[in-house]
């Protein structure tokens, strides 16, 4: 793949915060997740087409995909070099890639994210030929993860099932669970002994409906197995039996 | 109070986060008190009595109390200073001061903390006569908040009672829940409807027992009243009744 030297290619500083640092000393799965999302934020702000500037527009953007591999763990107080830019449309998603590295330049983890613009009126996907004009700016043919994430099964028949209700600190402006608090959810499902042999080694996640404070949502797990290493887990709202998302995750050491 | 133009004054830029904004715009508030913390922990990497260093010598470092007073919320994608120094020594507490300044100078955020080190081996504070240098760094008269922070009362007769039970997502390095999700399960026990119009205005918690993964903690809460407008409230570790924490907290608009 060849890198180029785009200005669209969004590149920050991090230091890994002392704060969700796991057992182990590496930083949590989930507060990477956050670290990608806040860059895609202050790069789509840079580009005037972040929250607020799409909120004029009565339009909204709505993260629908996530796929992340972790090839290394950050530890607590290191520096991290975070990447984004965004790769253009396909279909109805608005993609975007990330990296992360280390500071000697270490490939730690690679994602991808399709996003829909959805009209802040019908909540319908609204096209992009309108005027705003995302389409000026992206990055061709470079890529963290190349295919656009997949669209996840139903789980037919879970091994296990656990529930969690969302409160306050679920909540993000929109007063709905934000994104990676479904993935907190998803970590969350699995105990600390595997966590001190174990980390998320690769992750997918559809986004499918909201969740408001206070609602139920039951979590069916499906366990991993010799065909399919991967653990696969459907959230789905006990009010209405919504499937608000769906993930896969696998473990492996690190 | 005079402003001392000291090397001990830790002065950091911080880009408040998009995740972890409240539903009315304004940061959250367990995650200013992340931010100060983290402030504390590059202070210590600095001067060589982080975590790691202290690590060497057999000793860590506890958060006993925290008190802070907020005066404006930053809002999402604020830039904001973060000062934070040591004031030295009060009996066995190591005292640190915090401010957060909007990016033109306004004062949002004073909060003071006490410390103890204790000994890896007997978890008994260990005094600082020994030999790490830590009283050699203090900056005297200088507070954001003046007084040591209090010893909280007990509750004798809760008005309402809730519960938690520490997940993963709970945890930090030490497998012990980390002391702002005990601010950040605080927060959960008010509703949506409270945050829309209010936020927390001063805040303290004395931190008493830790608390493990899967360990359920009743929280017991007693009511602000026309006499005391304050909420206290007090963790209560569900396997052995020790109390994990107590904490009083006042809210008002923003």
């Amino acid at each position: 793949m060849n890198y180029p030297e785009s200005d669209l290619i969004l590149r920050l500083d991090n230091k890994i915060p002392s704060y969700d640092v796991s057992l182990n000393g590496q930083t949590k799965f989930y507060t990477l997740c956050n670290i990608l999302l806040d860059s895609a934020a202050v790069h789509a702000n840079k580009y005037q087409f972040g929250y607020r500037d799409m909120q004029k527009e009565n339009v909204y953007w709505v993260l629908s995909r996530f796929h992340i591999i972790m090839h290394e763990y950050p530890r607590m107080d290191d520096q991290v070099k975070v990447e984004t830019w965004p790769k253009g449309v396909n279909k109805l998603f608005f993609m975007r890639d990330y990296r992360i590295l280390s500071e000697d330049g270490r490939l730690l983890t690679t994602a991808t994210t399709a996003w829909l613009v959805l009209d802040g009126n019908t909540g319908r996907p609204r096209k992009m030929e309108e005027n705003y004009n995302l389409h000026h700016f992206h990055v061709d043919d470079f890529h963290a993860i190349e295919p656009v994430p997949d669209k996840l099964p139903r789980i037919k028949e879970p091994d296990r099932q656990t529930h969690v209700t969302a409160r306050y600190s679920d909540l993000d402006i929109n007063k709905h669970v934000n994104a990676v608090k479904y993935i907190e959810w998803v970590q969350d499902c699995y105990p600390q002994e595997l966590y001190e042999t174990q980390n998320v080694k690769e992750f997918q996640i559809n986004y499918q409906a909201e969740t408001r404070y206070g609602e139920k949502v039951q979590i069916r797990i499906m366990n991993a197995s010799r065909r399919d290493p991967f653990e696969y887990l459907e959230g789905i709202r006990a009010s209405d039996k919504y499937v608000a998302f769906r993930a896969r995750v696998l473990f492996g050491a690190f």
